[in-house]
């Protein structure tokens, strides 16, 4: 007896979610077993061949048919930014407990949308931040809650890569502010979520926003270039209470693949991590140096008392960035199986909602070269019936 | 229609290959999906859940019933050293594919045997040497197949863990000679293995091997400490053709978690790797010199073109372990398929009986405290038939 | 027949730049010999000390018996902020050649007059912005000079310390606006120099500070705690020509001792370093991932071709901080000996002003809230008669 | 009133020698001032400059004259290897004490006679392992010497370098053997050294040595090839009371400069260091590990409490290796001037002595392809007399 899942999307983002109901269902099972039933995805040819290699039952080119499927239970929008709202509208018009890729929404109104309906359907619902599911991550969570770090004084964090440094690299929807909603700002926002994850919320912030390639070849090929109007890269300051963060994003970083930086100062110790170094946290505490030995511990986090880390493989033996996707898969999955929303270590749709919220402040202040307030104006209460889950995970 | 898999051996190395054969049909599936069609473990009571756990058709406490299985096609023996042969060679009498864990025998004349059943059955076989399938592995045998590094003068390497180092772990068959041919010297033949693969072969080593801990604690409870009588960690060096190796292995290197060292010097390049950093490989040029930016390149193997790496995530988001469990099962269930000796790229049985001829001149001149000659017996024109690959991999 | 040189300020900066002194004489001597003359310090009972330990013939408890002393003939003037524009005014008066600590002046207006002073006098002036003079640093001058990194699109440098973090450290001269002119912002305004030296002059910024101690122990004894005026941490944001600049400092970033990271990304390259591994510059080149082994190159700047290593070890025998001061003093004293300015690589007068401009505009940016568009106004054709050196350096 | 040195040698080593002198008179004096009155070398061109620049008050081409001179009451001998014992046995027929440089003698029996000579004068000696004074050994000797560690179980250590790499390299002393005694084996002798004052006294060893280029480039410039005769690397694995040490050392090994790279792993904690990351120790305590945060600390060894700090800069400002010097020769010319042997944190040339009987051991096994047992007999109770330190250092 199994949980019907539909997917709408059918890019990488989608084999990687796919792999990680499977990895549930062959190593970690839950009490149903996720089937996979439906999947769109935009071009007929494509997304049939997925369909046959990731294990969907059907596909098509038409998300509406996988929102209504009455096997599908649950729906996954993986699609690109602008193919958010209506699925999960859809879905949760239905009642159908979501899970939604990252921006929640184009901009703060529409993920307030999106909230607003997930609110009224009562369903299950989350924003696939998956870092919140790094067990290093999830490590330093527990270290920040613990005390150890004192009050938080610093959060940093840049997200590098350099995928689009090339003017030879086409014009695709990422580079539409109507599909994407921003560039670097919203993409990377994950970095968003991890400072309001580890270090608390923002209440305001200043930055600048840069587009260092301003149009780029039609992939379509009609051979003209077409305009590129979202940013290439960001950097913002932001304060918290009592601290000062610092967040930046670059498609353009040339010589980073996957450098998603992040740190945290507080003032007993601080914490240090980096997403190519995906299992090591960096600790560090004033308390070690009483003895002349201070200095950040370089903490392996592949042991058997690390979050996530049980039914895994040995010590010493790393996870790797898909396995991210199995611990926020089944933690959303439980969660939907108890009806209730997800626990409050992973990002429901207030998440997305707010992470929107500080992007659209960053592009504001970039624009208007002054400081801007950061509100979350979500209403309600929204951490009704959130499970605060005990132990370490 | 798929293919019948049948594993001996219930423990987290099972976990491991499972987790393979299921992102294989998932992920990039064969022309045949493999089937897990039955498992054998020692204890009935663990093997079921298991068995359920992994998608198991069904389990068995005795192997010959998973060997005898007229659905098991292929056979994967994952279980502990002394249960390597035992059922190999049933298998091989059935013709039955086989794939079997490192170390192959508990020492080279049962690895011998078992080679010889394998040549004589004519099936495919392979020995489990799975970090032959980590892509930055793959790179540095391609850089160094490239001519790039010249002549290859140095190759060093240490396997460093620490889960023996307390007097309070229990003497498990890890322990026991009789079970397991002997300690760190065979456990981290990989080491071995890797020497062969990038280097070349050994001709004669002289070495030391050390017990540090001698009666463990009975994990049957008894309350009686039990003899160890294997090696806890040992120092090798080799010589190869115009070349010096060093492999070092131990599991009371206190702090390292799966320390697995490996670099190689040659006379116009070198390369370096850490399984603990999986997917970097640091090379080193002395072209890069001449224009006084020399230095050993910190290359993050997750580009589209590296291999194995087509049908995996986006550049910078890295893999795990278990993803060398699947390009190795890949292989192997390729050559399977077509009914061939895997390709010089995986560990043959042959590779398999060359580490354990390896490994007993390890042991035989620590304890005679003399150089050793390497000499491999095997006989026969063992790389007949086998495919040479083309292209990068 | 030397060069009679006089100190004011007799703290660790004077150590370290006495040291440089010696070395000067002794492994690379100039035409002249630094003779170390005089020295003025607060404390008559410190300074005699330093002075019998550093190899001052005379010392004073009054700077302006060193300035006027008339063998004297170049002044360094390595005393707290606000002990930087009486000295270096009154020797220039004199026609004295002048060096000067950092920052300059404790704000713009303070600068400015200290560089209009200098232009007046026409001797040689230099900022001792040594990060300059670091080996790695200046071959990163070398390589961005050279092209290697196209068009830079960021900058990004944070120099991050721990040792105010505790609120037990005392209220020394640091922590009033009085004495330093301001908190981070100034005092890791080597950061600031290395952006323009760098990547270019910015044009507008915009940025907060933070204080995150607001009282601290009175160093005389009072036991009352004495109020704070200047900021802990700053972070901010610059738009240079077609690049983003982010600068962050902080004296509490818990676990950093001199974490002063650099990098700089250009459309075709980058580059990175810190200070904890001073001679140690990471390159990285688009051209290098044609062969499928793109990464950053470790260069450890110890060759014999490297700047400034001509005089000193054997490669791989490193350099220490102290190295930079003599590599500074060196070109001031060639200039000096010379009659001419400084060289356009090492930071003049007019450099320590725009730096006071830049820090000026982060603290005014940070209080108003908004982006401040960055204008030096120091007149006059700078660069006149400055030395562009041929060659490497 | 100062005290008179003398040079044997004027090539870079003499340089690192003087610049620690010169600093020791002007950063950390001593009760007497060093006085560099007189240096040899070879070369009356060469010399001559060296001197003026180092600031010797004379030179001369013949070793005798130094050692004569009545001014010079120190001797250091700094000069290739086969200019080792001639200069200090003569030095100390005059009853001078001495420093040499590694190694000691070009073997053991030329080194016990050194040793013999010094006992018989009874006047202090000291061998050049520099390495023990670096402040990361210091304290890694403290950490092991506080039992943190529990009992040592492996030791290792590698020398690596690339400077002989290519066959263009002419044939300087150093590949002479009646010139250098060995090649690898003795030049890097440091790390036989760093063994035995860190993990202890060495019991037995096997061990290879490799050549791999037989003739180099004539410096003479007479066009013909000249042989070499000395290792280009060696490999040993040393037995210790219940600990096994590995030993490598390669002027060959691509890629590397500076790579000295040392590890301890005890049953408690473990250690790390590589020179070209001098300051930084890196500890690992099992104790850390019970609260799940187990790791590596990088312990950047430049505050005020850790040893040989107190003088120099503020933390995170990085020592060089020059510093090591200092350090040095602070100790031996304390020693010389209370008339006392050298403390028991000094290499003496007892030390010098047995690390020549380990070399010489590593060879004779590489030779003989068996284990050597080690025995010291230098008779006598060399440590009569020797200070033991108290607190730090």
């Amino acid at each position: 007896l199994g949980l019907g899942v539909g997917f709408i999307g059918s890019g990488w983002m989608a084999r990687s979610h796919a792999h990680a109901l499977h990895s549930i269902n062959h190593l970690a099972p839950l009490e149903k077993t996720a089937e996979l039933v439906a999947i769109a995805g935009r071009r007929a040819d494509q997304v049939a061949g997925v369909a046959r290699e990731l294990g969907f039952a059907r596909w098509t080119t038409d998300w509406r048919q996988v929102v209504a499927d009455p096997e599908v239970e649950v729906v996954a929008d993986l699609a690109p930014n602008d193919v958010h709202a209506g699925p999960i509208l859809a879905a949760l018009e239905l009642g159908k407990p979501v899970l939604c890729e990252k921006p929640l929404g184009r901009d703060a109104q529409e993920a307030r949308t999106m909230l607003d309906a997930a609110r009224t359907a009562g369903v299950t619902h989350a924003c696939a931040f998956n870092y919140r599911f790094v067990p290093a991550i999830r490590l330093a969570k527990e270290v920040v809650g613990s005390g150890r770090l004192g009050r938080i004084r610093h959060f940093r964090a840049a997200y590098l890569q350099d995928w689009a440094g090339s003017p030879e690299v086409g014009r695709n929807w990422r580079f539409e502010r109507s599909r994407s909603g921003s560039g670097a700002v919203g993409d990377y926002s994950h970095i968003v979520d991890l400072m309001r994850y580890l270090a608390g919320e923002p209440r305001a912030v200043t930055a600048e926003v840069e587009r260092f390639i301003d149009h780029r070849p039609d992939p379509g090929g009609s051979g003209q270039p077409l305009p590129v109007d979202v940013d290439d890269a960001y950097a913002a300051v932001l304060r918290l209470d009592g601290a000062l963060a610092t967040l930046e994003g670059s498609r353009c970083a040339t010589g980073w693949k996957g450098g998603q930086l992040m740190e945290v100062n507080g003032s007993e110790g601080s914490l240090r991590w980096n997403m190519e170094d995906l299992n090591r946290l960096h600790v560090f505490t004033r308390k070690d140096e009483e003895e002349g030995l201070g200095g950040f511990r370089d903490v392996l986090v592949t042991e058997p008392g690390h979050p996530f880390l049980e039914r895994w493989w040995a010590p010493g033996h790393i996870l790797g960035w898909d396995a991210t996707f199995v611990h926020q898969w089944r933690a959303f999955l439980q969660a939907v199986l108890e009806n209730r929303p997800v626990s409050d270590h992973q990002a429901s749709f207030q998440d997305g909602y707010r992470a929107a919220v500080v992007c659209d402040a960053i592009l504001a202040s970039a624009q208007q070269g002054s400081r801007i307030e950061i509100r979350f104006e979500e209403g309600g209460s929204p951490q009704a019936g959130r499970k605060r889950e005990g132990g370490l995970r």
